[in-house]
């Protein structure tokens, strides 16, 4: 695809490039699917090299989008995203190397067991075949998402954030020297050299070359996605945490979970956004609850109960119970009994990540049975759903859909499970 | 719902009659998240029961809908789907009595371990929340569907084909009171009482209420709801199949094989419509399989080669390749070898069910691997490709879908699993 360059590409073309990336990633997936474990590492590998030989090169591109970002007057947080430090740079390496090391999902063939007829029926793991990945200004996406992609045997296209151009095409200079270096398709990987808007919705209808979509990014990014895309789509939209402590919680343990939940860190999808406390434990741990986070200045919005004991709260609207706040604000309402906190946690919460805090085993099964959330959690800090902290050992996202793959989503969730029968000339009568 | 009969329905109440029925469902499904598999069972066989004591009523309502569809003409493959034998009946109490038979999959928790900062995380199956089922004109899909949607602990909401009216209201009125009887909602398997296609429409499109569409029908049917649909569908559009005989092949396999994937029933998905035979092994098993097919006046349609050997064969053309006849014709091909077998599977094939037959163990391995199908079989009937001979107990469908489910699609294709993690005032530093 290299010979089409950005330059030459007019809305009028956009159809056919996106033909020409959908065309090539569909054959080369045919090739990943069967490429051994030892040579999806060795691409692993040679492109962490191939980075490390050109890091000074990445660097610098990512000095000219950070130069043009402050000239456009990108806000700090564009910035923060859009910066790749050397830190950040060392990361993307260790990744790499991280993910060559995990154990390869494709080929395992499970629940292989004899039927009455005599056949023998079992499952194996298999690619999705192509994958698009469409973020915004973060460039170490770029990396994380070709790994993913690559070591579970599925071709990509990547589509990067304007803001990242000159970054995201130097990381991709590498990618392909590396894919090259060990002769798999250059086109396994493939960055899609046009930032116009109407080539995400071309890849998100081209449902004969692309299995699934992923987006990364901001809410209006992922509902826009999901709005126009005929492929199917892995996202989530929002991440309205709760942490809700029981009447049998130790109050210990509740204070440490909400402080650690809310003050971790702000702008992530797993912070929590809402506390709900039973109102027979919350004379008890309210007060310290509260004077911890307000050390952390943490703007606190309460229901009623909440204010008739701490008076000097704002007082929260129904709509603080559906905001994601992704900064230091945290809404606080006190329910009546564990039905009332599963109640609200299923009506205003995302299905992404919520908590109890309690000692008793009963309600513990109750909330961990009924709360329709991909990760549910008793006596943790909702920062841990996370794909490193599961195990994952790196993820692409994080699912709030209910089919496919709910949650942090690593290899698996890029792989399918075909059946699998083994006859000795069977034929049903 | 029962309070709105079918005749007050116009196209201007479909989306309140809609949405009335998703709130109700939505509502329902979390009661039914949370029944235990012996009261999930208990319900079961009480709709069993129900059904048996109003047995003479729903044959006659049947003989309602047949009298109807035979004055309106419809040709004789839908009256045969539309009819209802007293053997067909009793299939619908004995599939009442092997799903409550079968494991619950829901509350099962699996891959529970530690990680390293000493969390436990595991997996637990949940159900998907509402089904929709969309089909024509069989009555028994009433039950079938609805069954395994109870069992899974999904409400669901069906729509059947307006042939089958009376048959499917006197069925789902068992059904209600089979639920009142053992105290669970009414609401957790809604018949739509109306035969307008815009119901449909409202159905598919309502991602707040219905977590899941299952169509079940012809192409047109299932095409139209994947081009409306706002929510995940489960489906398969084609079912072209293929028996690849390798040149390692059984001959008496290939033959026993070849002759039952394609006769053993006609208007089937998992039935074969093309035979691809390697080369090398053409000349010596070819002449038998084309007069065992011609026995059973199978109409054979040939590439040239094949047309070299058999000269009475009619020419087959490139369209043959991409048809699934459902009937008593077969497309033959010659291939040079097991890439071009597995090359033309990939390109032509639905991605339904294949098979190899080879004593080779290599190139089993390579078909297995690099089929991109739901079913990859050696040396069986492509009609294995089935739910009861899987081991599923019962089926709702097959899905030829990349993500969630593919092949027969049985209790566990209506669950999904959410992450469940266990601390000990965990918190991340």
């Amino acid at each position: 695809m290299s010979h089409i360059q950005s330059e030459s590409l007019t809305m009028d073309n956009m159809p056919a490039y996106a033909l020409s990336l959908g065309k090539a990633a569909k054959q080369s997936s045919a090739v990943l699917a069967k490429t051994s474990t030892s040579h999806k590492n060795d691409a692993l590998l040679a492109i962490a090299d191939s980075l490390a030989k050109n890091k000074n090169d990445i660097l610098s591109a990512n000095g000219k989008d950070m130069k043009q970002a402050e000239a456009n007057k990108l806000d700090s947080a564009m910035l923060d995203r859009l910066k790749l430090s050397v830190r950040g740079f060392e990361q993307m390496l260790q990744g790499l190397e991280q993910i060559a090391e995990l154990t390869d999902p494709i080929g395992q063939i499970t629940d292989l067991n004899l039927q009455p007829s005599g056949i023998q029926v079992g499952k194996m793991r298999v690619p999705l075949g192509v994958v698009a990945i469409i973020y915004e200004s973060r460039p170490n996406v770029t990396i994380d998402a070709a790994a993913l992609c690559l070591k579970s045997g599925n071709a990509c296209i990547l589509r990067g954030g304007s803001e990242a151009f000159h970054t995201i095409a130097a990381i991709g200079a590498c990618i392909t020297e590396g894919l090259e270096k060990v002769a798999l398709p250059a086109s396994a990987v493939q960055i899609v050299k046009s930032t116009d808007r109407a080539m995400v919705t071309e890849l998100i209808q081209m449902s004969d070359y692309v299995d699934i979509v992923v987006p990364r990014g901001g809410k209006g990014l992922i509902e826009l996605i999901e709005k126009e895309a005929r492929v199917d789509v892995i996202r989530h939209l929002d991440g309205i945490c709760h942490v809700y402590i029981d009447k049998d919680a130790d109050a210990e343990k509740a204070l440490m979970i909400s402080v650690n939940s809310k003050t971790h860190r702000y702008g992530v999808c797993n912070a929590a956004e809402t506390l709900l406390i039973h109102g027979g434990l919350a004379v008890q741990v309210l007060p310290d609850i509260v004077r911890a986070l307000e050390k952390e200045e943490v703007e606190l919005r309460g229901c009623e109960q909440t204010l008739a004991l701490m008076p000097h709260l704002r007082q929260a609207t129904e709509q603080d119970w559906y905001t994601e706040y992704l900064a230091p604000v945290l809404s606080i309402k006190i329910v009546e009994n564990l039905e009332e906190a599963i109640e609200h946690i299923n009506y205003y919460g995302s299905g992404h990540t919520d908590v109890i805090v309690t000692e008793n085993l009963m309600n513990t099964r109750r909330f961990l049975s009924e709360v329709d959330s991909s990760s549910v959690m008793v006596n943790t800090s909702t920062r841990f759903a996370d794909g490193f902290e599961y195990g994952l050992g790196a993820e692409i996202g994080i699912s709030t859909n209910k089919i496919h793959v709910r949650g942090p989503v690593g290899l698996e969730g890029l792989t399918s499970q075909k059946w699998i029968v083994l006859g000795d000339g069977h034929i049903r009568s």
